[in-house]
């Protein structure tokens, strides 16, 4: 059996080191990946493409960022639509929706010149629903597109460790997986376009709720003077067991390893897990699901980017709950 | 490694069946043990003790709830106060904090007539605070006080599958611990007397929390276009991944053998799951703790109790939360 | 002073009985208004313009709304781009944002006939930021935008007592201003562009609020044994005193003349409140806004709808909290 | 009509000047009033009794508490049970239910030496279910027991300008009523013992409720461009309106002459809502009454009590949510 994949897990506190050894060989047997928006997440990714020995062609609204990868041997193009003019294969890592929608169907975007049959693989998280209108507008143009989220962080993007949640049509699935096995450790097939998607925010939703409930729990365990790390250890034969729990403690001292052993740095930060439990809460609003407790998560966290905790893991709920009332 | 131990879990449908065998030479050789409270938990523990050649001194304030043991070889006695009198191990097992009180302290209470040395073990499930004020009352009169609250429903107690969570002095635990066994499948020493009552409620608040968090998210996911099936396998590979999502699944279809492939029928009642929240919320008001969430579960199971939902699993909030608006 | 406006108060359980007695001189001297959305408040709100003398030029997706209009002399148009070319003062009262977008950016959209210096109103509920894009896109066509929102409910629009809460340029406000007072008695100028949609979202936000809590409060004082009338009474002398206690009470028996009188029948219905709630969500959501109540607010009345409530009045929250728990 | 009656209103920043100018004469013709509990409270409250010609027996477990009312004439006693030796109608005003526990039962309380019909009044704010318990001990002794809450604060208490919400035996009620108009401006009578503290608790629980909405909905209106001091008219003028909004708003520059408009000094604070509310939530808990919006306003003001906020006036709750994250 395959060990858990840990989605959004704690980032590595080691610089990530890579070997780019390129035979030029291979390099030439391959055809060349488009690869737009070359930030924390993408750039590492592009870089693993190179690796593997596919041609890049790259760009981001940001020239300078696309400096590193030049050197190591990418093409750079001047927009969107000039590497859809090239590549036949194209990644998208991008910040939020607005992005997404402005280089796919923006003036210069990928769609003014992709080329028919061409696979769009958007590794951004977004709102589904803008996962399948990009899915509608590629398909006019006669391109594939699919969503494919991340989780892993930056290290995991370095050490080609991310987990890839894919969305679309199956029998696309195998051209864009040769891909992902270069970027990722795993890939999920999760169904129709946006279901990568769905997919990321109802797992991260749940990790929300949780890691709140975990540091609610062990907090009043403590109050009511249990051992942390006994009453850690009763959850996890029990069943309150879950993955905050067992495998992210957000209890200094309880685990080893994890951002509560390391003053709540790196990891996943508190404003990623408020964008995207806002992201579920649109989602939720729009199909009329109840979701309670995950509104309420969205709320804290949405108060915690406010006091101070925006940079910090978002473990660190622990702590925004624990103090001690003043006398 | 042992297998995780299911706090509360699904009760079983079959009857259960256990074969009194019981030598007379060992019943003769093993000192008598009081039993106090012969309800659906209690009346199977006392049964095991029993089989297991245990002379069982019992009382209820039910008459016929002693009949079945009183055949079974057990001696029954007017009031608590006759208990005591005759044991000096006596069990007791009651509804709720008001009925220990007056099981221990009332007029006819177990203090009144208890011997020096006596050892009380409450497997109640009640208000560590409680537990608490009995042990001090106890310690008073010369005996001394275990709280030793119990998962696994009646299932568990008639297979001797139960866990027991303990608090109390730990030179006392061994006295304890072979009575437990008997009863039990798992037993965990928690720390000081109320610490038992501690976990379990602890546990059992952040079961509460991660079973509501699994509905949402199931019923989201669901409606984003998701297979449920698939997307539980995806949460319990990932960080989503909790007790109630990988052992529990409140979602018809996906797990066999779990309350919600029989129309939530057994396991856990949404009554004693608003019961345990109610007593985790007035120890974390007592003790100052924020438990924002397991207060919204509280409240969520709450009304649920006052929907039709009050003898159903605890599982049942995926339905409650499930349905279609009506157009 | 003037009396306290009532937004989305209790609709009338009559039927309007509206005199129309239009004198043909009067409707000679005045310029044409559009109307675009005939549904149940539309219609009426078309209507009160005829009374008072308004050429109405009128559309909708459904031409049969037209026909009552048609026969009290309002020009039924095929398309909001056929009405653009013939009024330039238009009213749109439309379901929700998407409707807003088509009738005003859609292929036979009002932009794409509009003629310079056209007044143009939405009166539907949507999303402010959707509101400042047709606005933007308004203006490039050198017309002029207004969101104005209304409460009061089919009553309040047949008697011509809707109150209007506008936003856009102060300096167009006089010329929208006439209209208003034909169709309501309250008009609020509450500031730039989207800001009528946004005094609507946080009105009736905190409407829900105080809704709920008067719900809760009233249920709780009940059960601990107080007289619900002395209770309301005791509230709305002391700081607890809200709309919802004071003018609207959701209990049954203490205020008449509301929709708890009439087993919550008429007023304004839970799926509107939902809907209402869902938008100050999404608008919470992007400012980067913490609203926990509010968000709670939205998924109560999200699970009402899904429970039987949909078509009740939003106090019957006050019933869905009350139910006595089965024993 | 009355004014509205200010429950846990603003305290007032002038100090208090009472002109004690007790005729001798009238004290002689008054029978002796016992006092317990000489507090930030209920020293003003004694010394009002004083000022209106009641001779004062009084005890307080601090002795140097009782310095300045025995320069006023006042006789101190050193405990309950001496007071109620000597005085026929008796109030406590004490801070917790276990204090009132101890001043009537325990064994220096009034309960001891109390005389047959001796009328007791508790005015703490304590848990109905005790103040019931009360005065079933008080009626085993042949003494009248009720409680009476206040509202108002120490400025209302110095001016004799609380509110009383009382609740016991309606017969006994005018012998009791005498007293309180000594010390507050307000009587309200709300049915049998226990109803008074049940008032109170509703009351400042739809408060809570109130005062969070309202500082949800100022902070999302001023995010969407709203300018609050218009908000707060349109919303005092519409169904939004609670007395949060309009007589305490909690956005500096509003209003005047509320603790928003003076750094959040004075008032209500944060500590005494979260005790306020967690009595709430208990007796919620104890009728198994669903509260979702009363428990999470009680975890929020919970939070902001370990969060630098327990001395502040709980309208502070604005400047909790407000904050700007950081970027």
């Amino acid at each position: 059996a395959a060990a858990p994949v840990m989605l959004e897990g704690p980032g590595e506190t080691e610089p990530p080191r890579i070997n780019i050894s390129i035979s030029k060989r291979s390099m030439a047997s391959k055809t060349p990946v488009g690869f737009i928006g070359l930030g924390n997440m993408g750039s590492p990714m592009a870089k693993n493409l190179i690796k593997n020995g596919y041609p890049v062609i790259a760009t981001d609204v940001f020239p300078e960022s696309c400096k590193e990868l030049q050197e190591l041997g990418a093409q750079v193009m001047d927009s969107p639509a000039d590497v859809a003019e090239k590549a036949d294969r194209i990644i998208t890592m991008l910040p939020s929706s607005p992005n997404v929608i402005e280089v796919y169907t923006g003036p210069n975007g990928i769609l003014k010149k992709v080329k028919k049959g061409t696979l769009l693989v958007d590794s951004s998280t977004i709102d589904p629903s803008v996962a399948k209108e990009m899915a509608v507008a590629s398909e006019k143009m006669g391109a594939v597109f699919m969503d494919a989220p991340v989780s892993g962080g930056v290290g995991a993007a370095s050490m080609a460790k991310l987990t890839f949640m894919v969305g679309g049509l199956e029998e696309e699935f195998q051209a864009a997986e040769e891909l992902f096995t270069c970027m990722g450790a795993n890939v999920v097939y999760c169904g129709q376009v946006g279901s990568g998607q769905a997919a990321k925010l109802c797992n991260n939703m749940l990790l929300a709720i949780g890691m709140i409930g975990t540091a609610e729990t062990m907090n009043l365990g403590i109050r009511l003077g249990l051992d942390p790390k006994l009453l850690a250890k009763i959850l996890n034969m029990s069943s309150g067991r879950c993955w905050s729990s067992d495998s992210y403690n957000p209890v200094p001292g309880v685990m080893e390893g994890v951002p509560s052993a390391n003053n709540y740095q790196g990891g996943y930060g508190t404003t990623l897990m408020a964008k995207d439990l806002g992201l579920a809460q649109n989602t939720a609003t729009n199909t009329k699901s109840s979701i309670p407790l995950g509104s309420l998560a969205h709320q804290i966290y949405r108060v915690m980017c406010s006091r101070g905790y925006a940079n910090k893991d978002f473990s660190s709920v622990f702590q925004f709950l624990r103090e001690e009332e003043a006398q």
